[in-house]
């Protein structure tokens, strides 16, 4: 309890999204503004290239903004950091060291 | 650079990692300690149920002490989430508003 006092309520969360089409990126973009970190499913849209391009845009556009990161993850899914969070994009695989 | 006095180099990484064997998670769990969000592909070891059990155990008694989250994404996948990062299980669809 001692550490309550001037805590904000508000945490990082990881968020698991569907993007389907080009009206969920509103959504998207206001988690990240947030802090929120976003685990997309692009497999509905990966299909479609100009709607895969466009939203993979509008996100990256955001994560510029506020300084975050974003990465393919697999085949079907984009990784979504915001500010003060980054991809480490090398692998962690034990057993060799 | 205004910001740079008293600010720490290290931020929070997201890191990708592959589960093979029980020897893996020395090295997971440091991440975890150290702050690190970890997406495991556990897809290797998930037909061996005592392996993964024990894994996952060995997980969540981290993720307890640092008041993280551990949550399943998918089939093969494990996100764990260190001090004060939590996993919001609601999934984000759009289109229904």
């Amino acid at each position: 309890y001692e550490e309550v006092t001037g805590e904000e309520p508000a945490e990082t969360y990881v968020r698991v999204a569907e993007l389907t089409n080009l009206n969920d990126l509103a959504l998207l973009k206001k988690e990240v503004y947030e802090g929120n970190i976003l685990m997309i499913d692009i497999s509905t849209i990966k299909n479609d290239k100009l709607m895969l391009d466009r939203a993979l845009k509008d996100l990256k556009d955001v994560v510029v903004d506020v300084h975050g990161d974003i990465a393919g993850l697999k085949e079907d899914q984009v990784l979504v950091t915001p500010t003060g969070i980054k991809i480490d994009r090398s692998k962690i695989v034990g057993g060799r060291y």
